[in-house]
């Protein structure tokens, strides 16, 4: 295994060099835990394809991934003549939202490159490029900002020498620097808290096992991979003081959808009266949902568990359920730790009082 | 996948043929569900390997498949001279004794065939391998019984529709005949009450998906296979009226001790309302410890959980915990279903009572 043994931001999604002559560089979460590879994009169509075979993966990371690649694009036919850098921007912008169309980052984040163009105004080509890559850097850096807020949030809630339970992977992986709920165990643990943390390994995909423990065991954190099904006997045993992980979507009543098994978690951690705690931007709130009920649960390829991971592990023809998520009521969730503060305790209320108005303008 | 669409006896572990020249058959479990795949053990160090590579499993199986391969080595060296054969039955069970030491069932299947041979006193040599192999068919017999009356006391608990619940394999795979958890599914199928199982993986072996769906689909009982950390969100959706799962030792309290998960699926099981079911032979109990804390937890290797899958699937060097059992506290236990009867409520003075005074003389 590579390491990387870095204690900066998570190189994920980074840009090498300049405006007029550098590239964006990721690595390849496709090739991990075996190896870490990084894959340099000198031209969109590379762009396109590591999204598209998932190199790189998370809703903030495909985002950052999108907006160096738009300033790749850019350039893609000479810089000297700032309409053919509009040119190229737009075709490498249509072209790069093919490359995952379910990824709302994807074209949240096309759409900012495009509107920078727009406000840089009568500006020469290299100038131009300049300006889209600071708003690329800038994407990149909210992302930073975020995973940072909420690392030093949720920090606060944990105590020295805590054993931490966690799910999948919410970490730097998904997003350009710290993650969500590993935000949360990066800080503490640079804190010199000396945390351990327990990382499921997270059936069908395994991200717990390829994702999270080895960004942990990168970054010099201890870390010990279990079995999903070991949780409940290592929360018996006393090994673990809270649990922490991330979350796709969370309804206005503070209902979270998460990878599979985290509902099971949830239930765990109150028989064992272990604090659950969500960590995740504010952006995952969707006040369209009044709870839970409404979030759809999508039901994956059986393939993933019959054959997960190149052996036929069941017999032909069985019937599978492979349900991709599921939704923690609010009342088995301790607290939400977002990039603006911890909502806690977890109900409709609380979740306006931390949204406030901002989000009634979004 | 082969296909057995039987519905007598499960062949886990049959005699072919008469005492003089007949065979141990059995099923090659290290196939499944790949191939059914079925060994004849022509002679002892056939039944030796067998066992020790696993192809039969599971402690009454292999009880079963040790008498029986002590007749196939009684024989070894001609049937001519009974003392011929009593002294190839005594190499034979000190033989067979290496193949997996720590297997109870095997050792006391193997005691029994040399009491028989000395019970029969002076009898001819081929009337001597008769009386062992009536002997064996005995022990084959007795296990038969025991999983008919599992089946028959367990079956009463099921509703007509139910769904129920497993995790790993307390099936016809590791007994000579039914299994205990799934001889109450099988049991209650027969019935026509229209049980739909829903089946564990159950990692890190899998003996969920590849055993326990296999034995299901081949009795035409409608399963399902899901990942351990969905057991939750099935329960949520309403889809599980009752739990069955089998046990390794039980206390003398009731608190159970089976394949690791078993506890987190008791919990779950609460949380939702669904009873909770415990189905072992009353050998299973052991009244010398009097609650669950005395039972040891075995750790095996890491490598079951990190190369699980014939490829590596965690970082090289990671720590691992791989806690082979847990134990479930009866007060989590609806009810353990023997072939005695159903232990309800679990406590030191119900389970007293249905072992009654039989267990003190064993």
């Amino acid at each position: 295994m590579s390491e990387l043994n870095q204690s900066g931001p998570f190189p994920t999604v980074s840009w090498i060099g300049d405006a007029s002559s550098g590239f964006l560089r990721m690595i390849d979460q496709t090739r991990l835990p075996g190896e870490c590879v990084e894959i340099d994009c000198l031209d969109t169509a590379a762009v396109w394809g590591a999204i598209k075979r998932l190199s790189v993966r998370g809703a903030p990371a495909i985002g950052v991934a999108a907006a160096y690649g738009a300033v790749v694009g850019a350039r893609g036919r000479g810089t000297d003549d700032p309409a053919t850098v509009r040119t190229s921007l737009k075709e490498t912008s249509a072209y790069l939202q093919t490359s995952r169309p379910t990824a709302v980052n994807l074209f949240w984040a096309l759409g900012r490159m495009e509107e920078a163009a727009d406000a840089a105004g009568d500006v020469s080509g290299p100038e131009l490029v300049d300006r889209l890559l600071a708003e690329a850097h800038a994407i990149a850096e909210e992302d930073r900002a975020m995973c940072r807020a909420i690392g030093r949030h949720g920090a606060d809630l944990l105590a020295t020498g805590d054993g931490v339970l966690t799910h999948c992977n919410a970490g730097g992986l998904a997003t350009a620097d710290y993650g969500t709920a590993l935000a949360v165990i990066f800080t503490a643990h640079e804190q010199g808290k000396g945390v351990h943390v327990f990382a499921d390994e997270t059936r069908p995909l395994l991200q717990g096992a390829r994702l999270t423990a080895w960004e942990l065991q990168n970054r010099g954190v201890p870390v010990t991979l279990i079995c999903d099904n070991m949780a409940a006997q290592v929360m018996k045993e006393g090994k673990i003081q809270k649990v922490v992980v991330g979350a796709d979507r969370i309804a206005a009543n503070g209902d979270a959808a998460n990878k599979i098994g985290t509902y099971g978690v949830a239930l765990l951690a109150r028989a064992h009266g272990v604090p659950f705690y969500v960590a995740a931007p504010s952006s995952t709130f969707d006040l369209s949902l009044a709870d839970g009920s409404g979030i759809p649960i999508e039901e994956r390829d059986p393939l993933e568990i019959t054959e997960g991971f190149g052996r036929r592990t069941a017999p032909e023809g069985v019937a599978v359920y492979n349900p991709a998520f599921d939704v923690t009521p609010a009342e088995l969730i301790t607290g939400i730790i977002t990039e603006r503060g911890v909502v806690q305790p977890v109900d409709a209320e609380t979740v306006r009082a931390l949204l406030g108005d901002s989000r009634a303008t979004r």
